[in-house]
């Protein structure tokens, strides 16, 4: 190969995606919002909005068939993708799906796929229109798009946050990796002992187990904020975990944050892992990503308006000047740099 | 393997398509057309539509980088995209593209084929809004969704041709698989050859050859119709070959067709092709595909209003009674089924 041959690696995904969307493109007038949020936003008519986003998982990257039902798998896709547009206040219409299938994959594989892509598809309303069906002579990769709707005056975008804000998130954090956790480490037990006939015990992690493969997406707390008429000032769902998402959605608002560590909201079931694991649960909370739970900012007025209605929710911090930047108080009371966290 | 395992290869992916399908899902009230058409139809408002499509490139399956410049493979795969849009009479809006890559692959590798994508954007006036980015182990698998709209008044399905309209054609048909062929020589030459330094002289071949790497959707006729206030009673566009396409037009509109050999609209330098491979250039026009011609079908009278405005497209042959079947007379005069065709 020649000198100037560079890899994708050396440079990174990130400076790899900078470099072409640098490129001289044709700009559509419609487009409101092209990439750099949870989906893309496009004018449809006074006050109706078109979102559209579009995930790709790659087998034995993005998923590991040993120990990923492929139903699951399906429910998982589509739980992650309508997440994308719940993140921006919206709600999703319809899904395409595309595959490139391995001739190893049988007819049966493709149908279990199928039974979790529709199952979530009845869950969060949207209907599969489409796709594609490739063969493969390699891995199974899966693509979807997903297609939903938002009104010009409730769309919640990652910018939009004001100095002082709350940051609210649902649910709990972490749980999505701690089931992962189980799952390699059941997984290098079949590998030590050849025996895949043994299923694992997993009664004991169902919570943490679920999280990581059937994950629900927060329509609910999108049905709520809609029926009370409180917009949140921004919002991002959680898939890469918490500091990259407090880091994105200050980025974008040109703020920074300060967050209390003894808020993170962490299920009991998690801390069990990470105790088991001997590791620090708090760094599940905060790398761990794939928990599609929703964190938005509101006035601290509009929380106290909103905690009588929707109770699945905590703050853990607040939205401050650009100059403090991105700092944490731990639970023993120091302040840190989100840099020194990583 | 359990006796169970069924390959998909065992059943074909139409039948896995039909078995997917059939699940019970969850229906939109707003999706009008699902599955079945170039696009999926989804209301929008009261007069317009929302047309959703989506396609995936698996390397070494749907293209050979052996002999697919990146530039233009990201070209064709707008092309082709975009071409189901223009196939229900809609216009393109925007894209979302997602990739799998190896990481042997360069970043100029995928700085080309953006730039192809970009340069078919630019001529089709569709943005691209987003899409994934993701690593692979092993091969390129690239997928796109595109997001077009159509009038309610004038949006054309695969259904709705009349018995007696007129089936017409644009350009011509059969040079994408013309030049396939003189790849894959080159191609072969090259392997037997070893050596990879020698350009092929493709030269006299530039015509097919461009009809294979960087085909052109039919905008031009799309925009025409929409000028002239004409709506075809149905259309296609090919990807699949002419005699695919006009049975799957000829099913969605529950008739039969009859075609005039004689009148197939063929390129000199595909017919310079087939004569050099020895082989029979109709079949090249019946069965190659991924030309990006559109097909469609109008009445006798609008044919003749229509032809004053645009005279790239011919007329191959009439709509009949479903009862009639799918015939072909022949140059020699003799009318054989399409049955016995393939």
């Amino acid at each position: 190969m020649s000198e100037s041959f560079q890899t994708i690696q050396s440079i990174g995904s990130n400076a790899l995606l900078k470099k072409i969307t640098n490129f001289d493109a044709y700009k559509n007038k419609n487009v409101i919002r092209s990439i750099g949020d949870d989906a893309a936003v496009i004018k449809e008519s006074n006050d109706s909005l078109i979102l559209l986003t579009s995930d790709t998982y790659v087998e034995g990257v993005d998923f590991d068939p040993t120990y990923t039902p492929f139903h699951h798998l399906g429910y998982k896709i589509v739980s992650a993708g309508v997440s994308d547009i719940y993140a921006m206040n919206g709600m999703p219409e319809a899904v395409l799906i595309n595959l490139a299938v391995p001739n190893r994959m049988s007819v049966q594989m493709i149908e279990d796929l199928y039974k979790g892509i529709y199952a979530a598809g009845k869950n969060n309303e949207v209907e599969v229109v489409g796709g594609d069906l490739k063969a493969n002579h390699a891995n199974l990769v899966v693509s979807i798009s997903v297609y939903g709707k938002a009104e010009n005056d409730s769309i919640t975008y990652r910018k939009g946050a004001n100095e002082g804000d709350a940051i609210c998130v649902t649910g709990d954090v972490g749980g999505a990796l701690a089931g992962l956790r189980i799952l390699m480490r059941e997984k290098k037990y079949w590998e030590e002992h050849g025996d895949e006939s043994v299923q694992p015990e997993l009664g004991d992690y169902q919570f943490v187990v679920k999280r990581q493969l059937v994950p629900e997406a927060r329509r609910d707390l999108i049905e709520i904020l809609k029926k009370e008429g409180i917009v949140p000032t921004s919002m991002i769902d959680i898939t890469k975990g918490l500091v990259s998402e407090i880091s994105a959605l200050s980025d974008a608002s040109e703020l920074g944050a300060y967050i209390y560590q003894a808020a993170l909201p962490i299920a009991v079931e998690t801390r069990q892992v990470a105790d088991e694991m001997q590791e620090d649960v708090d760094r599940y909370a905060l790398f761990g990503g794939e928990d599609l739970e929703i964190m938005f900012t509101l006035s601290e007025k509009k929380v106290e308006e909103f905690v009588k209605h929707f109770s699945d929710f905590v703050v853990i911090g607040r939205m401050v000047a650009k100059e403090e930047g991105m700092k944490m108080q731990t639970a023993e009371g120091d302040v840190v740099s989100f840099d020194d966290l990583s």
